[in-house]
């Protein structure tokens, strides 16, 4: 007989072989995996039954499932604007970035010196962002734009010199934005004011301009910047790049804070998200930006060198004084429209965005021509027209001809204009609005911008935006940067509670296919028939593996994830007429988002402490419980806890904030030691927010996006995020699109299909044994810190390097830049015990490769001891001068008392395959000392 | 008025732009590009016209019409077998390797010391086909099988001791097969007979088996190869590789050769190909392999290190001496299959071939049981059905069922099984032969291989096929692999002829939209209506931009194009009673494939001198064809000539040889510098063979694919290539499937219908211009050696290193390598004059990338005068000894009298970016004389 089922595609996605398996068993002391996981998971949260997932398929199969649901939604040309406009990726950028493992399997650059590629393409979007906007200093992206319009609203309000409690919003603004401020502002005590902006304002902390306006309508807003300013209110541009290389910047009209999109620079609907929003300051707020800020500082040779500046001032997700649970961004989305910038450069953008312009001003010159009212003289590219009664079926005839347009109200379509329109497009919206036949000459149609608003400012005039015009040019830039940095391609990332697994080519290639990249959030569902199953059943899988009752995928990063479960924690309180229930416990042990969520959810923050095990200190608890006892809203906890233990008291834990009438917040953010195994919803737990992109697979682009959906039991359900293009709902959105990332969620479908219950609970052992593994293996030479049952640990460790530090002055620092000159990414630092590092090797990683890691770890820890003896000098060694550059160890002088080759190749395998560090070890104070946020230039980089 | 027009694609695909263009004009000293190619070409030449080619369109434009013609293309499971086989790709091989410019656009690996990751895949592939087919060496890959069965026969024919003219083939070969043999036969004048292989042979030289036999059957053969080595006759074996990993191996059973196709380890179908074909041999045999050897030899360190073997056995190709016209190999296609093997490693091949037998089998139980007659009882993957009268009727009824069956005849159809057959596909086949619900379970079917054929010996021992299981460890090994080579997404490959231009992304993306790569050429006409429009489009716009009357895409390869084209002019003499017309003139500049092809087409070649400037010598050639006036069959010249000069005796050599009966092949390599200016089918040639690997953006892949139409004036249109499956034509085949590799015929549509014909010839121009520039900006350094008309080159240029190296002992050589230092590719060498190097920069490098390289040839000619002034030592210098690797220049030791700084870094542009060649130069001749063509053991490269 022979085994006809071909071999699964856990065998691929999981990296130890059978055999390899045996000896990690062998190592770490026990038989089978099962013996293993029986003494490592607490018996009392154990899962009673395996998961109900459909039967696991093969990577073929689940391909044609998903073309059979992209099949199911309808790419038509969707001319809705509302903020996504249509755009051409292009071809150069999408495969050898969007499509690059290279690129899309980076982590965050929070190790600069093994990240000058994206770092360098960052700060590219940074200099567009500051160059379009007017305003010099930019983050490195946000998650959307509505939600940088809230994170913009609090800017305002912290650093404004207002006393009011009142923002007000602009009555053009987008509707998703005005409905994630109304979210965002509630819970903060925060009263929104929408208004014309016509006549006196009232008065407030700040107002928020949308610039052109929802309606297309294009106005100066000099006057209201004025008004504003002279009330001691911060002013906030939410602004269209593509209209800004045409008209004048809102740094240049006023603007404190810019906020927007970049999405139609190069990146594809994706039915919302993930697109790059940005937000840029004017001078003297820098220190306020929410979100990562990339900066130029030097390297330890002196060269200049980019690296996240102004790091401490991450105080906004500094636990309970947080004014923001910002913590990623959307690096891989910022790089491509930064990427797009590059390749089409300054007379590029303005020509497509003449382009947009001259078909807008025929489409309306054409209109009014038959008789139809345009409403606004000045516009960019959405023209608003009112046709009464009439707005359906105007829509429903553009639809007919495989147009999308929007309908604002019985009375009014708006139709707006992109860089894929064209005469055809022009001529099928007459069409829809009944005066076919129409004629005008796009490249002779009237000006529709405002005089005093033409642009006349330069801007992208930056080496950068000019030299990369060809597409085997574009090609090699985009190679070179790619080259600098270390990302999954090559070598492990074993960063704890990050979870760097495989992301599998079979379950990115979905994601730029047109059928799912090319479809519109506002699109009518009809066309998205394929996305709502995928949604669905993918919100299913998740409540199953996770045992909760429902799932919202809407929150587009871990911390909209936490902030959506507080709101529905805090609705349902208030729901139940416990409105006084504020405060949030939260160990003293756990991720600063948390607290900074908490915060945004209008609690309180109440740390309990942790006993030196690093677990839940349960006498503290109680105390806890009993003072705040009728004002117990919530406890937050990690489980496995952040310090990658499996805490036995759980349980215990959850009952008692249960029995205090309050819910409990399981942080999803280990998940991978979990799922299969155990299930948060039925532990204990009232609700979590997962992270799609660590545990179920979608890639961390270099920093983003992230997907951190909600999950709750029955009784929060109806508290989950709403979106004002649905139906009322308690709560409002956390993102600005109904279905936040819909783009890549194929991502986790697709993993979950090919896994099914028995890979995805395979993972999950091997991931714990393979943490179990390297803590072994390591514990001779380094102590690991926290253990749980057995000795055991989940499914990270934590090396302690404290006594080392001590005794021989090598720091965390040293041993995480020296791991670069083996080749490695470092684990995570300092986080969650300073002088430490966390390691998480996940499932995905063979054998041979933590063989290579370990060999590196006692290889620097035998380095260590030299120090130690005095066999190297404590100042100069190669764990001091780390990380070296091919052009430091290759110098005609050599000043250092070790040899060449240690510094190189300290271990044999390195002369095999060696990846070389771009920069020395970057000094991070001169970079803040002396910030500089956007291309340099190049007088900057000569000797 | 706002020019309505986006930037055409053509502007990213010539890299310089308008100001470039005019700095490099002023350079050459022209006013504008029309001045400089009014002097460089000819006027007798110029096309009279623009060329009649549809307008240019965008990208997007362009994937649109062909997602158009993708959809005209009908995707059906094909089990139509003979010799194509459905199979999976592995995503991570297809995103990694297939779609990815680090592999695709890099060069044939004839400068070794940059290819080191592509020509360790090639060693992998020939340790592959070694270990399957029993038989020690194996070269780097073949055409198609047809032409590698046509190959060994010609190896046959000299290799072995028979005297007898006959070779004969097996009646159960491929008919595609046979067709290649006959084609191949005729003109060489070997008699082919065909034989059942059963009772006694004729005497003959080579018999070849097909093992399996295209109907199925499994024969044992030892009988027949002990019979033909008695008679001093060689065996050739053409073998099924994934059979093999099941059944005895061809060199187990006698074969001296084996031959055969690579396509089902993970190659598409793409209606026919590429897909790489193999050849093994028994030891003794090694030096007569066609085609390219990967060997392993050492470098200067003592270091392995991997190269092409025995290249002075390239006789081969040697001009009139030659015995094969090979010059290419399939090494993209032949990467692919060995990744394949190296992912699924021998227990997972021999898994999917234990899976498809297990299909077949129970295809043939199922059918059996229910009555239908099944042919061979002894089989791999392949059902033999006789079905009295029912053949057509089975195989519609199939189709109804979306699965391709294989009428054989009237009575007969055959079913051949493969990697994704599964019970579905089986049950649709029962049903279509009318024996619905028949059930039989596969896993329990008996087994059809014969007892003595049963597999024992092992295969893919080596790590390499162990290692890499998991799809991160296989994404680190490609990315590890890639990282070694130089190809254009790094840098500019300058090589001479070879027109290494953009392969741009728009271009390459369709050919793997399974609507072109999952058809089978053998899939009825209609299910490939959008393959049959673009072809014959395709065939179309090379017709008008060469100005010939009928083009043939069969050819696979330019020398098969060249091929083709004599085979045409000698039916057409033969036509014309003048079949004593055999004697082709040949400058003697030409490429060596050139008289190889005339010698394989029957001919005998006649060399014509050239004069001191590189042209032909006219009066040589009127003396020539004096002497040869009633023999005179062709001329085959090169236009421009291989010297890179627009020779302006052309219209006269046509005439010349034109009246004296002959015809006038022009051979299309150099066709880059003359597409829209000029067409040789209208200044007098009747012939040519183009490559779309050079002129219409094929990547070439890292040696192969290539793809060489055939374009002829239509006196000759009627002997284009026919093929067996079409009605009779003149001439037989030049490659196994009917349009070639027609899979890859979309990237140079796209181009042409991108370009348009502005585009084609502004890229022309550019073409002429660079090289201008680059001539004119390396004269005061090296003499350029053949110039036309006012100084000027046409698209190449050729530098004179001879008296430098007599004057120095620098060589051209030392030039080569020390280019790799400064991050380059090196340009042609010594071809076509040897102590020469030939440049073509081609349209797509933009003047950074060209000022880049000749910034490098200065720095080189100034570390040359160093040598000469004694400022270098004559044998220890940076020419000398390079290239340099990173463990080089970073030793603990330096004991050269250079820096180690001129070493890595001559040019401060390199500590931006630096490649870092992975070993340094290799000795050839130490590989020569100490032959490895397979995996070497791992104790080679401890130290």
């Amino acid at each position: 007989m022979t085994d006809l089922s071909a071999p699964p595609f856990s065998s691929r996605h999981i990296g130890p072989s059978e055999s390899e398996q045996q000896r990690m068993l062998e190592a770490v002391g026990f038989e089978s995996v099962a013996d293993l996981v029986a003494v490592a998971v607490p018996e009392g949260i154990r899962a009673k039954d395996r998961l109900k997932l459909p039967a696991a398929i093969g990577e073929a199969e689940a391909i044609a499932e998903l073309r059979a649901l992209a099949g199911r939604n309808r790419v038509l040309t969707s001319m809705i604007g509302l903020g996504y406009y249509d755009t051409v990726t292009p071809a150069v950028i999408r495969r050898n970035l969007l499509e690059n493992p290279g690129w899309y399997t980076a982590y965050t650059p929070y190790q600069p010196e093994i990240s000058q590629g994206r770092l360098e393409a960052l700060l590219n979007f940074q200099t567009v962002v500051s160059d379009l906007t007017g305003l010099p200093v930019s983050g490195a992206s946000l998650l959307d734009e509505a939600t940088a319009a809230a994170e913009a609203m609090t800017l305002a309000r912290r650093a404004g010199k207002s006393k009011s409690e009142v923002f007000v919003v602009d009555a053009d603004a987008l509707p998703q934005t005005k409905a994630v401020l109304a979210t965002r502002a509630e819970p903060l005590g925060i009263t929104l004011v929408e208004h014309s902006l016509e006549g006196e304002l009232p008065a407030c902390f700040g107002v928020l301009v949308q610039y052109p306006g929802t309606s297309g309508r294009l106005r100066d807003f000099r006057a209201v910047a004025a008004a504003a300013h002279e009330a001691g209110a911060l002013v906030v541009a939410a602004a269209d790049l593509l209209a800004l290389t045409l008209v004048a910047a809102p740094g240049e009209l006023g603007a404190d804070i810019a906020v927007g999109s970049s999405q139609r620079f190069g990146v594809p609907f994706g039915f919302g998200g993930p697109h790059a929003a940005y937000m840029s300051v004017r001078e003297g707020l820098q220190r306020q930006l929410p979100g990562r800020l990339v900066g130029v500082s030097v390297d330890a040779d002196g060269d200049p060198a980019y690296r996240l500046a102004l790091q401490t001032r991450e105080q906004h997700i500094r636990r309970e004084k947080a004014t923001s649970n910002i913590c990623t961004a959307q690096v891989l989305l910022a790089v491509i429209a930064a990427m797009y910038a590059v390749y089409h450069g300054p007379e590029g953008l303005a020509g497509i965005a003449r382009r947009v312009h001259r078909h807008a001003t025929a489409l309306a010159e054409g209109l009014r021509g038959a008789g139809v009212e345009v409403v606004h003289g000045e516009f960019f590219d959405t023209v608003l027209a009112r046709v009464p009664g009439r707005a359906a079926a105007v829509v429903a005839a553009a639809a007919e001809r495989e147009v999308n347009l929007w309908q604002v109200d019985a009375d009014h379509v708006s139709v707006s204009c992109d860089e894929k329109t064209g005469v055809a497009e022009v001529a099928a919206v007459w069409a829809a609005f009944g005066v076919p036949g129409t004629e005008v000459d796009p490249e002779n149609a009237p000006d529709a911008l405002p005089a005093s608003l033409l642009r006349e400012s330069p801007y992208l005039t930056h080496p950068v935006f000019h030299e990369h015009r060809s597409e085997t040019a574009m090609l090699r830039y985009l190679r070179r940067l790619q080259d600098k940095d270390i990302a999954l391609d090559r070598s492990m990332i074993p960063l704890g509670s990050c979870t760097m697994k495989l992301n599998a080519t079979t379950e990115m290639e979905p994601i730029t296919w047109p059928e799912f990249a090319a479809i519109h959030p506002y699109a009518p569902a009809g066309q998205a028939a394929g996305y709502g199953e995928l949604i669905s059943t993918l919100e299913g899988w998740l409540a199953e593996v996770t045992g909760y009752d429902a799932v919202s995928i809407q929150p587009n990063a871990g911390s909209q994830g936490e902030f959506a479960g507080l709101l529905a924690i805090r609705a349902y309180h208030h729901a139940n007429g416990d409105g006084e229930r504020d405060v949030c416990l939260i160990p003293s042990s756990a991720h600063g988002t948390n607290a900074a969520s908490a915060v945004m959810a209008g609690m309180r923050v109440v740390v309990v402490a942790c006993d030196t095990d690093g677990n839940v200190d349960l006498a503290d608890l109680d105390a806890k419980i009993d003072k705040h006892r009728d004002a117990l809203a919530a406890i937050m906890v990690t489980y496995p806890s952040t310090h990658g233990v499996f805490e036995e008291s759980i349980t215990e834990v959850c009952a008692k904030v249960h029995d205090a009438g309050g819910q409990v917040y399981v942080d999803g953010a280990n998940l991978n030691a979990l799922v299969g195994l155990a299930k948060p919803g039925e532990f204990g737990a009232d609700v979590s927010h997962l992270n799609l992109h660590k545990t179920f697979c979608i890639p961390h682009g270099g920093g983003g996006p992230g997907v951190g959906p909600v999950a709750v039991r029955a009784h929060l359900a109806a508290y989950l995020p709403g979106h004002p293009l649905h139906n009322g709902t308690p709560v409002g959105p956390v993102s600005a699109a109904p279905y936040g990332s819909a783009g890549i969620l194929p991502i986790s479908w697709a993993y979950v299909r090919m896994m099914g219950a028995e890979g995805l609970t395979a993972a999950t052992e091997q991931a714990i044994l393979s943490a179990n593994y390297l803590a072994r293996r390591l514990a001779p030479h380094y102590p690991v810190l926290y253990t749980g049952r057995g000795g055991l640990v989940a499914h990270e460790c934590i090396v302690d390097l404290r006594q080392i530090t001590k005794e021989t002055g090598v720091t965390v620092d040293d041993v995480a830049k020296r791991l670069i000159d083996y080749g490695f990414h470092a684990p995570t630092m300092s986080f969650p015990v300073a002088g430490t590092l966390m390691i998480e090797p996940t499932e995905s990683e063979d054998l041979g490769e933590l063989d290579r890691f370990v060999d590196a770890m006692v290889a620097i820890r035998g380095e260590i001891a030299k120090v130690a003896s005095g066999d190297y000098d404590k100042n100069d060694n190669p764990l001091r001068n780390a990380p070296h550059t091919a052009e430091a160890v290759s110098a005609d002088e050599w000043p250092h008392p070790y040899a060449r080759s240690e510094a190189a190749y300290p271990l044999p395998s390195l002369r095999e395959a060696k990846y070389w560090v771009p920069v020395r070890r970057i000094d991070q104070a001169y970079g803040d000392r002396n910030l500089v946020c956007s291309c340099p230039p190049l007088e900057a980089y000569e000797d």
